[in-house]
């Protein structure tokens, strides 16, 4: 077996030559275009009478930005390789994504953010020509958002053999009855497509039971039950949605590449999806770590400023060291992809995974701990960058599963 | 120096042979009369037109079990060896404190809810008869509610010393200027006094330029900046309000003990008042691992109960042991408290303050990462605990201030 | 099922009022007549020629002390509720115990010492009169030592059921055959007789394979290996040996309670033997804090003392706190112990055992990091401290057995 | 300021290509020509009458393996960009020292052991050509060994400045009186040379008070008054001894540099030493991993193999994670060096410095509990590197010092 630790070409982190001009104009844009109206955004959200929509201006505000970056070029960038987008690397798109993380609007304001990313690779790589007209081009556009319907309430989600969410063909139609939530983005109004994960084949062998079908958002029979919450925030219009299909039905060429390949797909879509999510938690990291500093050294007690007391500074010490050693290791899953592919890399998405949203769950709360409860506030960003990145521990397979795809790894090469 | 690690008698932590029977009639009382009404509580209040007051119905069923509390002698058993209330100590409530914090509504349907019993606690010990007729006595009939306050925006706030808010004596009136957050309580509409500490003395010893005086929260110019959110709860009605003194004038009596006493205040008042937000906790680690067990019990992943995968039946053994220590370091403060006074139990309760939130909050955070995402929603009591606890460890001095007693007390020992 | 963890009487943890003249007078005993021998012990053992033997002079220093403790009624105090020794409780010997502890003579000069108080105790309980005459009587004289020979090479010991070590009946001999390591003991001169676990019946079910067998340390057929070192120290002469039984032939009547008990023994053994290792442990921790503080206060560095710098003060706080907690823990299962039975009591053994040892090695370990290399040398006791309590983080069950125990307990509750 | 997190040179982390063959060239050496002489080196040295000597035979069989490393060009590897040695980079150097550090033999067979690779660094840069005759050539060969003194006793060697030994100049003399302790290698017989750390301005600034000088070991004067055991292990015949110099004279010209550049040399040294333990270290926790894994796999309890009972399958998992992690870390500070200089790097030292051996302290700690006590004994090399590595957080600064550069730096950028 190869020994995927020792490969020398996996240990060039840099970025392409080429990127650079990219990457200072996505930070430069981000600080010009995306951030100043961050504020306004907000603030208009705020008036809104229904809370599953958007405030009269709010998407004008967001698509002038949009508008702006798609101008500039700077759209797309999570498409590696490929035809469509910029066809970034992995390595590339991974230094842009911790830029896009410190920011809450970047990644939408540049097309790259969650779920539409791995929806769009995932149609890209697996879509026919009619799917990908139907629903690759909107989103690739920016004109429609999708969502991913995976995890189902009541069974271990982290076992992706428990899926019980059914669909049967009759005629050429497949018709879906089950539940699904934590479907992020699903509450929506311009999300309109989410990729299903159903069982199909009950009597397959475990890995084939299931497969992956495209679900318009406004197919008879999709009820939305509800939103789950992430400590305590709803996170309106978007939402993590609660949803029941009841007797849906959509045609049969719905169906991702073929009857069975469930789980096929989510090994195309699941290795970008997780490094996409960590190169965006080690930008979060970060700004935690400049809230920590930059309030431990403007406040004092007991005649020092509150970062010389105790064991504050060592604590920012721990956290950079940590920030650059997640980086790193970012930075390498990144490339394994881009070397290795998708399947031979998922060893080293698994090893950030599990490291990058626990790690970055202890410095954000350092930050809130050297806040006070204003760190909990929401005058800071902490308590939400908390709540996502602990969400993240969750999302796309818990840590234990990640550590247990490394552990067994580990028991071959010994 | 006396060392407060070898008294004989503060290793009797029973409970009362007395108070057994109470004990008893608490938690059938709990089981029998709040845990009931509380989904419906729950369920009236959600329909409310205006965040910041009650909805119709909602306090008259609380009243309800408020009335029968009161009738049943179950009520103010937080005021130990006192005239008023049960008498009960300071270790006998610990028992009965661990067992309110596993239900939202319980200390309060007991009249045993913060800040209401540090606010009775200190009226009680130092108000004037004039102070303790027209506050104590409707705190005690639970006719009121009232608040602390104490922490104020723009200083470190672990540094007592920090006090900014200022009141000076004009005629017979103190008039008061300055900010307030985190002022828990304030929002409700039944809150009609506040304990406010205050700055009068600025040229005095920095440990005798602050008082407490109480405010009316209807006095003029007291104005609502706003709610401070914990995690992105507003708690409304109830709120960590943000509030301003706009030269607030109060009558001279209203001060308490004495100017320039407001430190010593505060030891009457946060010894029981720490010890009991711990009490609660213990009951809210319980909450906790029985969720995390019976989830684990019941979900199963590649083919066996997630409580037997991994790590998970060694957090449920660790998550124990550390219960059972905290219970038993907080019956001992408890006890310190009893038999040495607040003053001389200080650093017992500085130890179970630093010990007990944060151990507390590791445990619901085991227990929401074995429930998988659904753990952070709404459908668990797990997000909303782990937000009280984590409030918790800044409440009554931060962790780190907490570690500081402890640790210089020990300098002094060797 | 019982829950032990809300019996009432569990929560007075005070050494009985007649035990207290004792615990003074051991204390007083170890402070003028353990102590100050300690020295002149290990300088006497340095120029010893034969590092498995004692020097001349070291045991009539040690016989010395001996004497006077037991002149001074000061001996045996282990053994609870028996007409043997001082009858003193678990809970009263816990205390004790734990001063002595501090001392690296003082267990022995007492005839306290591990693992001969498990010995006796199992030979008090379960002892014929004849094998009482003996070896019990020599032992609790103090005239001879013992070993426990339980520990195998090759086998996972963590799991009792891995035994291998044989013993089949000959006529009226016991044949045994096989290995044990980690015989702690073995090597000294004065040890005459082990306890050895053997399995006699392969065929019954694997709870009753087991029996435990006294065998001579000069039987024919014992042959010592080596000795197996613990850090880099091989603690000659009393060593952790490595023995091998080569067809070594004792009496049928050696057996102790009878064939396919040896699991039954060990229940009477382990739980007095683990509790008593914890609560030694326990003034382990105290001398490691004890060290910690002395030292940090008295080097400077940086314009400040060590302890005031960083963390440490902090660490001098944890330290303090965890080992109050597990002070009151240990008691809790001592006494557990005298009102349930060591039966009933096992799971709050195993609660104590998993904590104690694993806690206690962070806490010498932070003493040993403030004194930089030093902490690592002869120079101090931490070293040796270290290697003690890291070793019991083995010995009686590895941790992780404990934490099992205490797992699978919870899971019954919920 | 100048960002060191963000230059793009440093990302490139490859091993020079050029290098590749040497890479293979010592990991073949070590593995024919080093490991298979281990055994025999060790089984020599017990024989030995003298502990503070090397055995009739060790000397010639390590020799032989120098002789045979020498003829193969596979020597001095640990000069960067200099004209002696084998000039490779300190990032090519990591590589090949991770692999020494993984063999207790292999770096002095290369002649890259310390601390004479830092002594030959710093004569190499800053020696006079006279010194460089004298002392560094005949390192270089192999022919003699050498130490460094810098640690004293009774002060907090933490703090650089609080060097107490002293020396005067006396005519063409310096006269040097005082003590050091912790000096690694003074005790083998090959030691010829001690590079030695004094106060010879104490009326300079307090960083231009100190000087380093050439101490003969055989100097009149140099006491060698025993060795310090690093748990439980004097590490005879090289030793860490504590040395007192009394009245040593030595000649003018024996200083390095010049009078109160002492610190200045310390840069030159440090960095490269702290990195070179650090590359070491990363090789000494994949012997760990790779132990634990073996012994996991190959024992059973409970029905389960060990490695897949409980936390260990996810201890596996996170060591993996945290190996990769370091080594990412430790190539990048090695770069840094390259790139920036030593000076300008320090920060990424100092972080890895504080990173790699406590994390790999925790590796090693966790590959003992799954061996059970035979974990600690002479039987596995754990406890070895167990104490090897624990010693290194204390060498060259203990964490806490660099903790606090990092941190230092760290509030500087924000």
């Amino acid at each position: 077996m190869s020994n995927i630790f020792t490969i020398p070409e996996l240990d060039d982190l840099r970025m392409s030559e080429g990127v650079r001009p990219l990457f200072d104009a996505v930070k430069a844009f981000v600080r010009d275009h995306v951030d100043p109206i961050y504020p306004e955004f907000e603030r208009l959200g705020e008036g809104r009478e229904n809370r599953w929509s958007f405030a009269p201006g709010q998407l004008e505000l967001l698509q002038g930005a949009k508008d702006k970056a798609k101008a500039a070029g700077l759209w797309n960038f999570f498409l590696p390789n490929a035809e469509t987008g910029e066809g970034l690397s992995n390595l590339d798109y991974a230094y842009i994504a911790a830029e896009l993380g410190k920011s809450p609007l970047a990644s939408e304001a540049l097309n790259c953010s969650a779920p539409d990313t791995g929806n769009m690779e995932v149609l890209e790589r697996v879509g026919t020509p009619e799917q990908k007209k139907q629903w690759l081009e909107p989103l690739l556009a920016g004109e429609i958002r999708s969502a991913y319907a995976m995890t189902e309430p009541d069974v271990a989600s982290s076992d992706a053999k428990n899926v019980r969410c059914a669909a049967r063909l009759e005629g050429d139609e497949w018709v879906i009855n089950g539940e699904k939530h934590y479907i992020s983005g699903a509450g929506d109004p311009r999300c309109k497509v989410m990729i299903t994960m159903v069982r199909t084949n009950p009597d397959a062998p475990s890995s084939q039971q299931q497969s992956q079908i495209l679900v318009p958002m406004d197919a008879e029979g999709v009820e939305i039950l509800g939103a789950m919450e992430v400590f305590g925030k709803d996170h309106a219009p978007r939402g993590h949605m609660h949803l029941r299909f009841n007797n849906v039905r959509v045609p049969r060429e719905n169906i991702l590449l073929g009857e069975g390949r469930g789980f096929e797909i989510s090994q195309v879509r699941l290795g970008p999806g997780r490094i996409h999510h960590c190169m965006r938690t080690i930008g979060k990291a970060e700004v935690a770590l400049d809230l920590m500093v930059k309030r431990g050294n403007s406040r004092e007690a007991f005649g020092r400023s509150l970062i010389m007391l105790g064991k504050n500074l060592e604590l920012v010490s721990r956290a950079r060291i940590e920030i650059e050693a997640m980086r790193l290791m970012v930075l390498k899953a990144a490339k394994a992809m881009d070397v290795l592919g998708n399947r031979e890399a998922r060893v080293w998405v698994s090893m950030v995974k599990a490291m990058v949203p626990e790690k970055t769950c202890q410095i954000i709360d350092q930050a809130i701990q050297i806040h006070g409860a204003y760190g909990m506030s929401q005058f800071t960003p902490l308590a939400e960058l908390y709540a996502d990145v602990r969400h993240l521990r969750f999302a796309d397979g818990p840590d234990e599963v990640h550590h247990m795809v490394v552990g067994r790894n580990e028991l071959a090469l010994h």
